[in-house]
């Protein structure tokens, strides 16, 4: 990128205050920022950091007063984030590799469309289909009976087992593994287990993000499905049958237990545990570390603890289990005085 | 699958209600079946979807009376599930791969048994012993010294470590890592760590299932072992030293830290923690998200919480948490009537 | 190893009790020596042990006393534990890995040190700099224009991404991921998210040990840095832009979410979520299973609970959280004691 600060603010619609000719060719954290760099400042946080920064410029609100002299030139804009981020994309531009580089493994009837990168060491398995434009990078594993869709990004050592399908413009981080056999056991009189067969699949839609050494495991009969633009981080385990809707974001660590049915548009914190066989409705906000036992009927439930219920509710007890000592000083105190009183009635 | 209600019906000793020639090709779910489906009734939360199901036939209890008409056929059966796991497993078959694909590393003095099967771009180091139908999927690596028993799959991208053991038709699932250092450290004067060289390995006795992306590290000397018909679900972490009792089950999440024993015939829920040097009888039952400080003794024993005691006692000290609010309350409201009652007597 | 009971104590500078020409071939726990092993007792709880071992020698304490005969020589040292672990270094000999195994991918512009070991089926993309004795195990996956300092360790399965860094003799376990992408999304108003470009890369300091399947993601801007002498387990997460203390350990399970900065020398339990956008102060001790809600700004606090405080705290807050029925009994009880007083009054 080379541009200058009058530039960007004329890109961004945004009003400059101080020099415009300036040259700006990265971005930067306003706390780390060069002085060729475009930095924002969104958090009142890290305001201290505009009055010592050596950026090029730095984008603040509208309205932004600065308590001190400040030597960055200013781009007033409506939203400082927004448009750092505006920018980031713009001059972001994610490698492009393609082409089938040598030696990887490419099955029978194989459909591999146009465009295509399949990197050094993955396996494609028979019968599957992948679409256009889609990357595969280096020891990915595709079984058999897979379908890719078009635009999708797989990074190294993923592994997608037979029949599981992912949709269009999907992003799958390094390790996770998709279609891993469900922990369905069926307990027999000597107390050995049985394991019952996982011939389900799972379904991943349009537009899904899936985390590093995430782990989503396919449905014993039928589909585990998650739903166009859902968002998980890493490490999270789906088990079998689970449905997460559409635009659902999950954080790191997480675990939803087989068959659960969480709604759309719902946040789920990081360390939470959803039992099985339940449903989320809609829109529901579930705290870090909470364990949820029961189904959440209510769209926009927000819920902590473990077991998990109204986040309101939770807080004003926490707050109470943090005084348990000092009610119980006061409960022995009345305990006292009761005694006392009693004693002066005699 | 080409067979017919009546010939279901005779093969798991139950009893038609309904035509009994309608033709079955598939298993379904019984919310998702299609006319030509066997499904199954065992938990009632989903009787409603019985009468309007488009199953051929579906598997009830025998003394089960419907509330309201039903087009499929009926099967009565003792247990509904287990004769529906029963018909999965015989139409279930798993993929038949042999032979040893290529390029793929196969060390010094190594011994592969009969009808294995080695995927492409899977490591075998010098000296392990592979036993008969041994069945290795791409990109798996297997280090020096390792032996793996009759029988056992190893899914794509396991890491089997130096000197490890794998008992017979154990299944490993994807992305599983045996034998990884255990997590053990010396502190020094200067608040540095000194690594304490880990020379331990794991073994896996017969019948044991390792989840995708779970760790089982090595022991710092001798072994950590996980016995006989142990079942480990997704993303759970052994810690070096551990053993873990026959026949135990441990869901998703959970952690084991290092030199703790688990019983026999245990079953630990998911997202659990277990402090290190610990012993946990057998047969106890630990709920999701607990966490158990010190040793478990009297078998059978239930826990939960963090730390974990009696779950009976765990449940009614929660109600009382979540009744804190209330119960400040009343103590305020008692303090004031001793107040006024002091103040009576004056 | 072959050496004998007399030499190893002139060694360790310790003095030996009983026969001192006894030979010593391996090292073991104390419950499962033999007749040629040496042994240490350390932990007090093993004391029954050193009473039936088999072991031809146990490192013991200056001035312990036994309280039943030993057959075993002993060796009385200052710390036994550490004797044995100084015993253990010598007569550990790491695998010793070499050269370039074939086939492997080396992409353009790629600096191999001197005595590098590069495994099959690794991929080392382009303009990447390998230092020397960096031994890469087979199936690794290292980006484009990485670096690794000498002497680093990585493990198989380990995916590195492009631009991240790794100091000098680092140990990265399988299948752990450096440099995937940050969860960051801008919510759009139609309740979609649009991905945040993640620019920045993962910094790994010198002496810096990652635990199998754990995952760092690299940071929106800038780096993650994990600082000289850390210690991190299995399956841990570290989110983007999180900047880890010198010598800080944290135990398996545990996530620390985006921008946080932990302190030098904490000590992080197992399971531990850490939210963002917080600071940890120096030589913090987070117990197992805790949250941290809010910074930490006093050096050597030590938390427990989810939200954490002060660990004596919490514990005398959770031991009233057992007696919950209790103290409502003598609520309960106070109650009835007043109600009574106030009728008597009447």
């Amino acid at each position: 990128m080379k541009t200058t600060v009058a530039e960007l603010a004329r890109i961004l619609g945004g009003k400059v205050e101080g020099a415009g000719d300036r040259p700006v060719e990265t971005l930067s954290k306003i706390e780390e920022a060069g002085p060729k760099s475009l930095s924002f400042l969104a958090n009142p946080k890290y305001e201290e950091f505009l009055y010592t920064t050596q950026a090029a410029a730095v984008l603040v609100e509208r309205d932004f007063a600065p308590r001190k002299p400040v030597t960055a030139s200013l781009i007033r804009v409506a939203n400082p984030y927004e448009a750092f981020i505006q920018v980031l994309k713009q001059i972001h531009t994610p490698p492009q590799r393609l082409g089938i580089e040598s030696p990887c493994h490419v099955g029978k009837c194989v459909h591999l469309g146009q465009q295509v990168y399949v990197g050094a060491f993955s396996y494609i398995g028979d019968h599957s289909h992948i679409g256009d434009k889609v990357k595969i990078y280096p020891q990915v594993y595709i079984g058999e009976h897979v379908k890719i869709g078009e635009g999708t990004i797989i990074y190294p050592g993923v592994r997608i087992l037979d029949y599981c399908e992912v949709g269009r413009h999907c992003i799958i981080h390094a390790n996770a593994v998709i279609g891993s056999d469900g922990f369905g056991f069926a307990p027999q009189k000597d107390d050995q287990y049985v394991k019952i067969p996982q011939v389900g699949n799972v379904v991943l839609e349009d537009d899904v993000e899936v985390g590093a050494n995430t782990t989503i495991d396919r449905a014993t009969l039928g589909s585990t499905v998650i739903r166009r633009g859902v968002k998980l981080d890493n490490l999270i385990q789906v088990a079998h049958n689970v449905e997460i809707g559409e635009h659902t974001v999950v954080a790191a660590q997480s675990g939803i237990a087989g068959s659960t049915r969480v709604g759309r548009r719902c946040s789920v914190g990081g360390q939470v545990g959803i039992i099985g066989h339940l449903t989320i409705a809609d829109d529901v906000k579930i705290a870090a570390q909470s364990g949820v036992g029961k189904s959440i009927t209510k769209p926009g439930s927000v819920v902590q603890g473990s077991p998990a219920f109204c986040i309101n509710d939770y807080r004003k007890c926490y707050v109470l289990f943090r005084k348990l000592p000092e009610l119980q000083a006061r409960l022995e105190n009345l305990s006292v005085q009761i005694q006392k009183a009693g004693q002066d009635e005699f």
